[in-house]
Formats: C-alpha cells, structure tokens, sequence
C-alpha cells in the first residue's frame, strides 16, 4: 500500500480473528509502523462496525492505538497483547 | 474488599489517570487476580461512563479485560500496556 499520496499512510492487515476467515482492517498508521514490525502480534480491534471503504478495499474493524503526546509531538503504540491471549479473544 | 460474599469479588484500583487525581475502579475479577500482582501495571480503562455505586464506593470507570475459553473453562486477562504508554494516553 505505498503508492500514491493516501495510500503512503495506510497499512493492510490481514488478520486472524478466531473465526477461521481472515479479517482485513486498514489503518492509517504507516507513519508509526512498517509492516515487518508488525507481523505475529496480537493487535486489539473493536470489529462489529459496518464495513468501510477505504482505497476501493473493505476495512472491516477498527485498530486501536495508545495516544500520547510527548515533547510536542503526537505518539501513537498500537495495543499489543501477551502471547497467552489467543485471537478471537473478547474484550469486557 | 475481602469481606462479604460480594465483596469478596471485587477488586478496587486506585489509578493515575494522568489528570493528578486518583481515579477509583472497581473490577469482579478477584477470582482471576490478587492485588499484589496488579501494583504497577498499566490497564485500559473506559473513563467516559458515568460513576457506578458499587459496595457504597463509587467506580470511576471500568477496566478492559480479554477474555477466551480454554478447556471449557473461562480465562480473564486484563489488558496490560508497555510501560512506553503513559498514564492518560488515549485510545483510539
């Protein structure tokens, strides 16, 4: 997804939510992570949001991200969770 | 809190929320924890809910947990951060 001006921030996830069909999220946080680094995490999404088109691709679910400001500047963690927390887990 | 049938449920968490005030939440998850092992942790919390009286003290929010089944029992993870996320970050 680096092509063209709004595609340079978004980033495609192709995800395993539990259900056994992959789960596709896009977010704009390409300014914070590349792919690599991302791989193999379990990430937190709330997911029972309509579908939305982003860049002619249907990003089902929204990422959620830490955000903090320090020395002026906006920082922003995705919300990683322990290995021992299996995907599909809910979240209460 | 470990009087009392119900009581003996709840966990109360007195928090840094990063406004300066302590923030009280009180969480029924002291079947999954004891409070000695939470001291120092960073949790997700929902802050926007109007106070809940609980046991005659009021909870300030509530805390995010993930929950799965493992063999057909229920396991509860709060949600913890790295300490890189301060106190007051933000999800998004």
């Amino acid at each position: 997804m680096r092509s063209g001006k709004e595609e340079q921030k978004l980033l495609k996830f192709t995800l395993d939510d539990g259900t056994g069909v992959d789960r596709v999220i896009l977010s704009e946080i390409h300014m914070y992570y590349e792919p690599e680094e991302l791989v193999g995490k379990t990430l937190l999404a709330i997911t029972n949001l309509p579908p939305r088109p982003m860049m002619g691709i249907e990003s089902c679910g929204m990422l959620i991200s830490a955000v903090h400001h320090e020395e002026g500047e906006e920082r922003l963690h995705l919300i990683m969770l322990d290995n021992h927390i299996p995907a599909g887990a809910k979240m209460y």
